[in-house]
Order: C-alpha cells, then structure tokens, then sequence
C-alpha cells in the first residue's frame, strides 16, 4: 500500500503530519513532497507522473490561501486525490475550501475538512481497503477500539 | 464494480442523477436509494447493512440543508463514502457544503462540490480504478477524449 | 423534571458546563453524557432509548464543526432536543451552526446561539414550565433578579 | 393545547402557513397576530400579556432582515418562544437567522431553519407533548407514516 | 446639546468609551446607561422615555451578538439612533451588524462600523451640527487638525 | 428642510426612489443627482460644495459593489451621510454593505440595511426632526397611523 | 500591442465578451482561448508558451467555481495575469473569487470584481499604457467622454 | 522604474513593509506615503498628480475596512493601481478585500490577497517588466531561484 503526502509549504507542516500519523498507524507506506503548484509546477508534474510509475495508489494534498494543489494533481494523474484545505490568515480556511472542494468536473478532489488532515489519513485507509481486505481488518479493530471514553460521565458533576 | 447511490429527498433527483450518469457511463452497477438520515434512521441503517453484504465499493450520498446523510452513512460502514452538497434555499449550498465536509476524525466523507454529482461519480469512478483495472483504462480514453472543444477560437471574432 | 446533556467531545466541556450551572441552579436533575454520532452511533441509539424510559423530558445536545449530533438525536427521539453549535476552527462555529439550525422538516432542532450553553439551560427551563408550575415560579424569580445592575452609570465618567 | 403564531409582515406569510398547517394537523388550537416589534411595540407587549392570560404554552414567531421580533417576545414573556428567521432580501436569510438566534442568555429562542415554518410546528408539538400524552400519541403515529416513499428506487433508471 | 449613550453590557464598555471620548472632545453632555432590550426591557422603555423629556437629541446604543438593542430603542423613540454593532464570539461581528443595520422600514438605525464607537461619536457631532453652529465650527477645526502624521514617508527606509 | 439624493448608477434608481417618496411625503425638498465617485470626481466634488452652499442639511448616498460614493462624500464633507447600500450581482450586497458601513473613523456614513431606500428616507426625517418641531410633528402623526393593519388576524384561517 | 484573453468553459462567454469589447474598442488585438486549466493543463501550458512567443504582453483569464485557471496561468509566465471571477452556482461567484485573489506570494494574479469582464479589459489597457503612449492618449480621451449622463437630474420626479 | 507606495494608516506598515521589500529586491524606486482618502482627500488627489508627474508607473494602495483607498486613486490617475487589502478587525479581511476588488467599470484595481503585500510587489515587477526589459531578466532569474526547498521530503519521518 503506496501513499503520497504533497504540501505547499513548510507552514502546513502541523496538519499534514497528522495524516502522516494516521497513514503510519495503518501501515501504509507513503513518500513526502513539499510543491507547490505555482512556484515549482514543473517538478510537480514530474513527481506526479514518478509516482504512477512507483504504484502510488492515494495522494493527500494540502494547501492554503487560493489551494490550488490538489485540483491540479487531480488535473495530472487519474490517481484519487484526497484534499486537505489548510487555514492561514484572517477568512479562516474559508479560501482554501472552497478552492479545494468546487472543483469543476471532471476533475474530482475527495475533499475533507479545513486542517483536518487526521480525516485525510482515515480516508486513504477506507480507499485503500476496497482493494486491501487486510487494511479493512485494521479499520475494523480500530473502528471497535475507537469507542473508548464515551458513555455516562460524572454524576458527581466534576466534569460539568 | 458495485456503487449505491443514496438521497434525501426526490428533490435532489437533478443533481443526483448526474451522478448516476457518470456511474452508466463507466459500466459501474449500482442500486438508488432515497433514505433519510432523520427520517427514516433504521431503514438507513439496515439498507447499509445489506450494502456491504452485496459488495458494494463506494457509496455516493448528497444531501440538502443541514446534510447529515453522508455523513450518518459514514459513520455505519467502512466503505468509502462520497458527499454531495445540495444547494437549497437562500445560503447556496454553504449549509449542506458546511455540514457534509467539517465532518471530525475519524469519520471521514469524501466531498464534492456544490451540486456537483457529476464530479462525484467520476471520483468513485477514481477510487474503482484502485482495485479495477478495466475502470483505469476506461478513464484514461475518457481523459483524452475530454480535450475536444479546446483550443484557440474565433478570430473573426463571432464568439467574443 | 429529567434532563440529559449529550455532547460530542471532552473538548466541549466548558460550552456545556453552563448549561449544567443554569439546570442545576434551577433544580433540574440531569444525567452527563460524551456520546458521537459518528464515532458511536449504537451507544448513542441505545442511550437515548434509555433517556426515554427513564422519563427525561428535554435533551440539550452540543457538537461543533459538521454537528450531527442534536439533529440526529432528534431523529431517534420525540423528546424537544436543544442544540448548542460549538465553534471550533477558523470558521467561528458558522459551520457548527448551520449543521444544527437548518434540519429539514419533520425533525427539529431547538437550536440556541453559537457556545451559547446558559441559553440552552434557560430554554431547557422555559420548556420544562410548561408542566412544572414549580419551574414558572422560579424562572419568575430569577427573572426580578436578573435586573440588578442595570441603569443609568457613572456620570464622572469611571467607566465611560 | 394553545398556540399562537405572531409574524412581522405580510409577505411571512407563506412561511407561516407551513407552521399552521402542522399545528392544525396535531390539533393545537392557535390565534394568529401579524404584529412588529418595531412598528407596534406596545400592541405587541400588550398581546403577550394577553397571550399568557389565554393559558397559551408555546409562541411561533416569525421574522425577515433583522428579525428581532422572536427576542423581544422571548423578553416579554416566560412562555418557549420558537423562532423562524424568514429569507427576504440578498442576504439569503442569513441576517434574520443571526438576529433570531445569537440571543443573549438568559433570554433563548428556539430557532429553527430559514424559512422553515413546518419544523417551527413541529417544535411545538414536540413542547407540547411535555405535558399532552395525547399529542405524544399523535407525534408517534405520524412518525410511523412518515416512512413511506423511502427505500429503494427504480433498477429501471426511471428517476436516475 | 444633550446625547445618551446606551450599551446592553459591561463587557461592550471599551468600545462604547469611544464613543464618549469623542462626545466629551467636542462638548456633548451624555448620560450613560447599561439598558438591555431583554433582560430591562421596562427599564429600557421608561430611560427612552425619560431621554425624550430631558431633551436628549441624540441617542447612542451599542451591543454585540443578536444585538437588538439599536433597534429597539428606534421603535419607542424619534430621537435619531446610532447603532454600534459590537463584535463578540466567533463570527468576528457580522451577527451584530447585520442585526443592526438590516432594520425593516419606517425605523431604521444610523449603523456604523463593526466596534467602531469613535464613528458613532462623530456620527452623532455631525447630527447635532445641524442644529448647533458651534458644533459645525468645532467639527471644522477638527478636520484642519486632523491631516497631521500625513504624506510622504521615509525616503530613508525606516519605515517601510 | 433641504436634502440631497445622490447614486452612482441609473441602474440604482428603484432603490433610491424609495428614499424620494418618503422625503415627498414628509415635505422634504431635495435635488437629485447621478453621480460617480469613481467616473466622476470632480463633478462629485464641486457638487458637494454646492450643496453645502444651497444650505442641503442630510445626504442620501446609495451605490452598489465597492461601494465608496457614501464615504467619499462624507469626506468632502460635514453635512450627514446616509448611506444606502445597493445589492448588485451575486453577493447580495454584502460587498456595498461593508464598504458603506465599515468606514474608518472619523468619517462616519449613517448606514442603512441593503436596498432599504425607504429607512434612508426615515432616517433623514429624523435627523432633520432635530432642528424642525414641524418634522417631529409629522413622523408623530405618521406614527400613530403606521400601526393599522397590525393585530389579531383571522381565526377563520383565510391567511394561515 | 497583443492580448489573450482565457478562459475555461464555453458558459463564461458572456462574461468574457465584455472584456473583449473593451479591447476592441481600445485598439488592442487579442486571440481567444478556451482551455481548461484541469481538463487540458498540457495544452494549456504550450498556448502559453506561444503567447510569450508571439509577444503578448498581457493576458485575462476568466474561470467559475474553483476558478484555477488564472493563477495556474501566472505560474507558468512572467506576463501580469488579470484574474475575472465568473460567478456560478449558489455562492454567487465567492468561490471563483477568492481561488483567484487569494494567490501566494510570488504569483500574483491582479483580480477584478465577480463576473467584471469589462473592468479586465480596461485594466489590460492601462498595464498597455505604460509602454504605449497612443493608449495613454485613448484612456484620456475616454475619460473625458466618460462623464455624460452625470449630474443634477429631473427636479420634475420623473427619475425619482 | 518608479513606483509609490500609499497606504491609509501607520497600522498597515508591516503589511506594505513586503511589498516595499520586493519592489528593493528588483531595484525599484518608490516613494512611501501616508494618505488617507477620507481623512486627506486632496492631499491624496495632490500627490497623485504629483506622481504622474515625476514619472511613477505603478502605484500600490493598501488599506482596511471599507478599503476605498485604491478605488480612489484609480479614479483620479490612468497608472495601473495595486490594491492590498488589509485585514482589521473581527472580518478578516473581507470587508477590504471586497471594497478593493468590487470595483465598478471602467475604473479597475489590480486586486491580490488579503495581507499579501509582497504579492502586489511582485504584480509591480511583472506590470513593469512589460517596458523594461532589465526586469524581465530580474524577474527570470529569480524565478529559477525560488525552487530551492522544494521536492521530497524526510522518508525518515523527522518532518512529518
């Protein structure tokens, strides 16, 4: 099982290693790419057309501002692109979203939250496991584990 | 190459079967379902069920308002889930946008643009390539025949 | 008179908390729950079964950015269920609250201000006055109280 | 059970009916006020107080651009006041739906969506159930019909 | 020349302190009066009351969130009414502008900025200039004043 | 009494038409003007000084998009502005709100809501109620009478 | 003096027109192009190349939605880019804007207004101007012309 | 090469400090101003003349709020004006942002992001490398420069 992390710049960092915990936690296998569509559009094309041929089979991308990265991975390779819109500056992420997810067809990007790249790591995994059974298997305990902390709380009322 | 394609309401037929377009297009077989997250919540979840005992691969769900399905959806299966926004009223769609994609870890849903149900049944049509190599193929003839129509126009100038 | 407070995550607490000051300030018992729509919707079924045997007459439910879990709630239940939007994140709970507010018909959410849990309290009471005289007579009291504090300030000038 | 139903102008009136209809079909007696907080604030106060002689348990207020007539009523009285911002203008709704439901504590209003009158009524059959076994009765025979119309769709690709 | 300045809470003092620097700069003689359209809204009506009878001429009123309280005391006066929408909580604002300025006709609030008290001290000298020469002179010699710390800067870098 | 009415565009007409019909009804003299602060500056200036000169005691300015023509005017001079901002293409007029009413200090525009031509027109009776008892007397007399129409509606169920 | 005027679909014709008007009107030759940033990014990077070859000096480039096409232009040549968001779909052109304002440093698109075709081609013309002397003397002589149709107007009450 | 840079405030300073910074980068001259175009309007429009005398070819305006800086000095001068627009306040920007890049024809402002004064420095170089050759160069040989950081990142983990 074969990722890719590609992220715009350094200060992305914070979110996009949160998808990088979760991919690991998986298991899944994954290089990391700092490109950016618009400063270095021609190491992005090549990389892109690197990793089809390394038999990647899920890019995460994340961007801020006028997030421009994932739609034009998505525009290079029929590889899924998971978008991760990252907030910077006063308009709160809204900029990144909605550059991310208006996509025009027939140019997907599978985008996820603003900064949350956790769910862009998750996301890979349940792509992955359509052709992984092993990767489903992980979900699944991971999925049982995950309810851990839930329930009734505190009659004596220290929590609330 | 199972799909299911999951609505809200008869409203939301237009953009859906955009969707379901592409679905046809690809040779993907899939079932259509109109099943509300709050209005009929156990023959949701039942219907997902059988969803996942069928075999179905990916599972597209749009959604108005306060968009709940997809992710409702994404919350009782592993199969990945594709959220599509449904604009309805007077904020365009930034409801639904809003309610589909800010989903939180670890409940990931795959979103699209606004009443983009075209773009959502190529991106499931992306996500069944991972697996099927036959989709790959289809994809990539589609991807070049999409380039007609492009190019330079009208000098005489009868367009601009 | 029977309430339950249900909300999403640990990180919710001091949102919530004020909606248990006012609850208790007014002698409503109430149970405390960190239940997910997503991460646990069978405990979060079973549990609000529960709420309905053992007699709760309101719910007041908080959640932030895609919040699914007052209007889910709302679906499994026919007791009033109060929403408290959460913010969290860049988009200053407008994404939280459009996810609680713009449920479709028949399934309502009493929704309240953004981080507004006092608000969620009070409606909570004004509610439960409807059957408990009891209630009536105390929000009447709060309600002369709740005045001190208020008229014409300094003319010197200390504070303006 | 005793309803009233107040609304700024005229032209509320289609998103209104919505919420007579609903009460009318669970059998909750209303009277029906076009009334402003603006333009005829005594007649307003005057009409809550009487509101309150007539034993009505709960109030449907309705408003568009800065609605604030379901505060002020929730300020001139202790009966549950549910508020629907209505959509007039370009602003899509927005205006009337934070003017109605970013009151201050400890005056909440019980706002549902934009526009969305028959969830308003709803809302109050749900309060009213509180203390009306029958209307509980009623609500749980309605849910029961709601489920009609939902399930699975046309294999024949009628509708998709 | 007789002003009111009139917030809904001490919590919008620094902005309201603004607006009384300025009224205080240029000579107005105000009251101030924390009033809130929902927690004293007799109070409110009774202080309108007796600003009219003092001779008041101009009223300022500020308040955040659903910020009612302009709009309010247009409609239980012909005093012309400035509205300061004050910001507060996650929606930087917007809640209080627009619950200010959106005001349906015949009453409408002479809105300015999002906390922006000085404005509407200014806003009130021009108003009461109409009336007042004194004030128009005043208002002029500050606006010769007010042109210092202008042009051209730093030919030396220090700046910029 | 002497008012000016002054817009950017033809196309603003029907809004500001509103404006002209209330100051009429009022006995409210006033000249019209189209009037760029973009396409036309110097007319704009000279203009404003005229005004001043022709003893003009309250401006109405309404414009839409980037909507400056209030501000600019208030620059030039220190009569009231009111602004009044134009709703044009698809952002609803939230553009021509914010650059009405967010102006700097200490240059204040009396906003007005969205398209509210009428509010300007009230607004200015007030402002100039100031200065004249017979203005005051007739927004009392129009007051009295605004309030038909307004009351107990029809039990019979014709309108709800 | 060369132009190109971009754009990526059919539908944004009429928007761009406008843009081509004002070109035509100024003297300045231009070729169109309709090319896809995501669906013909090959062929889109060749014209570009071309255009640098033949000498444009400026290129408009208009797009929807996640409107790419702009700044992925401006990554690939050193020509100033001048960004047309073209509204479409329920946000009202929000998106398409802040996909082409919101660029990263150092690849700036100079953006005009939402669906301001004709505010492009005037901006190319002034860029042109500060190379070409004889356009210069076209914008000053337009100028001057721009100005009928402003002024005092029907003091009859035909407009008003 | 000569360009200006005028701003509204002393607040704006490390805003338009970047832009300054690239225009130093690509060796061209400018001269700062602070100018107001409410509270210095013929300072302003002064200084504007002035620059077109000395030669200047491009000027950058930055400002918050209702932004009308820009807009203004657009209309009193033909040189191509940059607009930043400066985030203030609870909006984020958004209020300038729209104040600057709305404009009305025929009077267009080169609008970049939000803060982004090094984009609107890098916008002057590209508009001015249309004339001057050198610029170009500059403007080439920085380009190759800016890849420097790019590329695949830490496989051992110590990044991500």
């Amino acid at each position: 099982m074969q990722a890719a992390i590609i992220f715009g710049s350094r200060s992305d960092t914070p979110v996009m290693k949160k998808a990088a915990e979760v991919l690991r936690e998986f298991g899944v296998e994954f290089s990391s790419h700092i490109l950016s569509a618009h400063r270095t559009p021609e190491l992005l094309r090549e990389t892109v057309g690197q990793l089809e041929e390394r038999g990647v089979e899920v890019i995460i991308a994340g961007a801020g501002l006028a997030a421009h990265l994932p739609g034009v991975i998505a525009s290079q390779t029929l590889i899924p692109v998971i978008g991760v819109p990252v907030a910077s500056g006063g308009l709160g992420g809204l900029d990144a979203l909605l550059s991310v997810v208006q996509m025009p067809k027939p140019v997907p990007v599978a985008t996820v939250g603003v900064d949350n790249g956790a769910n862009a790591g998750y996301l890979a995994c349940r792509i992955l496991a359509l052709k992984y059974p092993d990767m489903k298997e992980r979900l699944r305990a991971f999925e049982s584990g995950m309810r851990t902390g839930y329930g009734e709380i505190d009659a004596g009322g220290i929590l609330l």
